[in-house]
């Protein structure tokens, strides 16, 4: 496999034809994002809820099944994009490797480092792509940073400092995602979107770290807040912060434009309030499917966001500049001022599109993903270390 | 000595007659502080530099000398504000107290741990009060958010996140100031602020610390930038970075109201370009004396802020909502949304006044000092300690 990007468009291949796993609220934003995108085409879904399939099958002509060895069966499914809860993970990718099927799978990429390295065996042994996302690093602006930084214009990457303040924990919840122990939480949740990003933009070998989080509200028994001290092993050091209790919010240190680029304003407290309204977790549960599963009222749908996406801020000090996301760039402040290096907007969803982008890349072209297993098994490898640095009050090497 | 503050005004004292030693940077601003202050009186100076002796006995009647020793001698000194570079804090606070002076120090208290128990024994042997600061966690919004830490409506304090960038090491410097042995670069001049702000919000013993240093411009060959975990042993928890490399300005996320409380402007790498214009370290110092000493250009005045003094940023989660400092009070972010508790403008330049108040308060009315010496020790032992921890990239058990 090439180590980079082609220069030239990539050759005409047939798209790419894949199946999403998971009907949900990340396969549903995912479905129209393979839909708008050039290379690729909708092949199918699975889905067990069936309100979800029937949805699916009003708006789309690609077949819709119950259980994924139906979808993995299909002959005309190249790649499979698995969006289903955490704890199966591992048993839906093995499963999509032993079909042939080349793979996106969400992240967390699983919730063991024996369950990443099954995953990473298995893509191998069946020569797939395996490739884990969306996460935040695959945000535009993000590679956009990254860039900068390998062109050595602004000297080394040094240190790294990250916040994300946001409504997390008061969203609409699946029992799993309240428990720790089943994957749940901003450890294996949010934090990744964080430790993905800082790895990408350093290159470098985690070598320890040390963390402490919180369980502030007993309603919601999962981590919801945490700080992370990160020593890279070329000695580049981060250090990221991370709250979901819907009080302080950073969006409004970033011009008040959300997570998924979209202009918004403050509503500090409103999600919990509005959660508070369930009667018990049975309601919650129903609405969570409702409406964010495919279709539903808050289900994202493909109204293209006007600004690029992001998850909180972050400052990047290299040895001659600090770099920054903005709404619709990357702003480098050096001895020279301020200047802003736009990030236009391309075609599809930034950020998601961009994960289709590296699996096409990766299968039509040949070139190496930068999100591949083993990239991914390093977040994972992170998220277990803050919990037992957080448990054990020490620093972890790992 | 009582604990807090008494609920009444003070008994009806005669002023305290404070001598300042030092009339460069921190002490020219203190002694519009005492003139200004409704219980202390300007009672003399000492400083070696023949200019800036001049200039002080121009603007006022109390005398002026040119060593520490004359202004001590003084039967009508009852305090000294110690504001001479970190090498002679140590010995001109154990003459002060051998004088029977009340003493107030500027920070860092000293260079090693071994100075501040000298300097704290010989407060004790001479029964004088030993205050050191000016620090930010004198500022009226920061003792506004530990008061209302301390009222428990909020919970307990569990994390704390903060981040300042500034143009710190392009200041026109003194050579000790660019030499880490002599308590050059950030960890002994910026972030003692910092630590002291969130060892005085938490109010809990510093268990541990992990951090990493960067010096990332060789012309200014000491520490500017920093990121540092802390593990407070009821524990609460803390992240700090900092970065004096006049690039991304975190005045931006507080309204560009600059440090001490006046409106600016976006001004990124143009106290570098300035600094780049001096010919040699001679001309820097020059200008050093002359610009920031008593009476120099770029000695802040006797002109009262309109906002109040802060530090960066800073978020203190809390169980049940985050509180932070605005330009005008603090903000509570909690369920029920986000409100600004004011912070009125008191008489006097709010911060630098209170360090005044917390001397008075102890010499006229025996209220025991939050910023005593055990405290101030605490702060150099972190700063030491994050020296350590990132030299030898491994958590510091305090
Ligand atoms: N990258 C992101 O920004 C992002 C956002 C949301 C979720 N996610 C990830 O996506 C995954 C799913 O999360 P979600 O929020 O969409 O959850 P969800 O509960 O909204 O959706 C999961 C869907 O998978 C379905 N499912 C369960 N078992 C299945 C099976 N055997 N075959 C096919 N479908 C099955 C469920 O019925 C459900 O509709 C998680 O791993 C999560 O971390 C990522
Ligand atoms: N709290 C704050 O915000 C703040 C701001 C600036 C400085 N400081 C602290 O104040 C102290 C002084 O720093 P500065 O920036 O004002 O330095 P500076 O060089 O501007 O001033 C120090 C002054 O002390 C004088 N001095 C030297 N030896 C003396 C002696 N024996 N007797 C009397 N005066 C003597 C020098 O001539 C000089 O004028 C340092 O410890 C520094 O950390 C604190």
């Amino acid at each position: 496999m090439r180590a980079s990007r082609p220069e030239q468009a990539p050759p005409a291949a047939p798209p790419l034809r894949i199946g999403v796993v998971g009907l949900g609220m990340a396969g549903a934003l995912m479905v129209s994002v393979i839909r708008d995108h050039a290379r690729a085409v909708l092949a199918g879904a699975a889905e067990p809820h069936e309100s979800l399939r029937q949805r699916f099958a009003a708006d789309n002509e690609a077949p819709v099944f119950a259980d994924i060895e139906s979808l993995l069966r299909r002959d005309d499914v190249d790649a499979v994009y698995i969006a289903t809860p955490h704890q199966f993970h591992r048993d839906h990718v093995v499963l999509a490797a032993e079909h042939g099927k080349h793979i996106v799978v969400e992240k967390p990429m699983a919730l063991s480092l024996a369950d990443c390295d099954a995953m990473i065996a298995a893509a191998e042994r069946h020569k797939v792509t395996l490739i884990v996302g969306h996460t935040h690093s695959f945000d535009p602006s993000v590679r956009v940073m990254r860039e900068l930084i390998a062109s050595g214009e602004y000297g080394k990457l040094m240190m790294l400092s990250g916040a994300n303040y946001t409504d997390f924990l008061y969203r609409p919840r699946r029992p799993e995602e309240l428990d720790t122990a089943k994957g749940g939480g901003i450890l294996f949740n949010q934090v990744p979107h964080q430790i993905d990003t800082v790895r990408y933009l350093t290159r470098s070998r985690l070598r320890s770290l040390r963390a402490a989080t919180g369980i502030l509200d007993p309603r919601r028994p999962t981590e919801g807040n945490c700080s992370v001290f990160l020593d890279f092993e070329d000695g580049c050091f981060a250090s990221l912060t991370y709250s979901g209790y819907d009080r302080f919010d950073t969006d409004e240190w970033h011009g008040w434009v959300g997570e998924g680029g979209y202009p918004r304003k403050a509503a500090h407290g409103a999600t919990t309030r509005s959660w508070e309204n369930f009667k018990n977790p049975e309601e919650e549960l129903a609405a969570r499917v409702e409406r964010f599963g495919y279709g539903g009222s808050a289900a994202p749908a493909s109204r293209i966001p006007v600004h690029q996406p992001h998850f909180g801020v972050l400052i990047a000090s290299c040895e001659k500049a600090d770099l920054r996301q903005s709404p619709d760039g990357v702003l480098v402040y050096s001895r020279d001022g301020v200047k802003e290096i736009p990030v236009p907007m391309r075609p599809g969803r930034p950020g998601r599109s961009d994960v289709l982008d590296e699996l096409c890349d990766a299968v039509q072209c040949g070139v190496a993903p930068a999100h591949d297993g083993a990239f991914a098994r390093g977040t994972v490898e992170a998220s277990l270390a803050i919990l037992k640095s957080a448990q054990e009050r020490r620093e972890v090497i790992l």
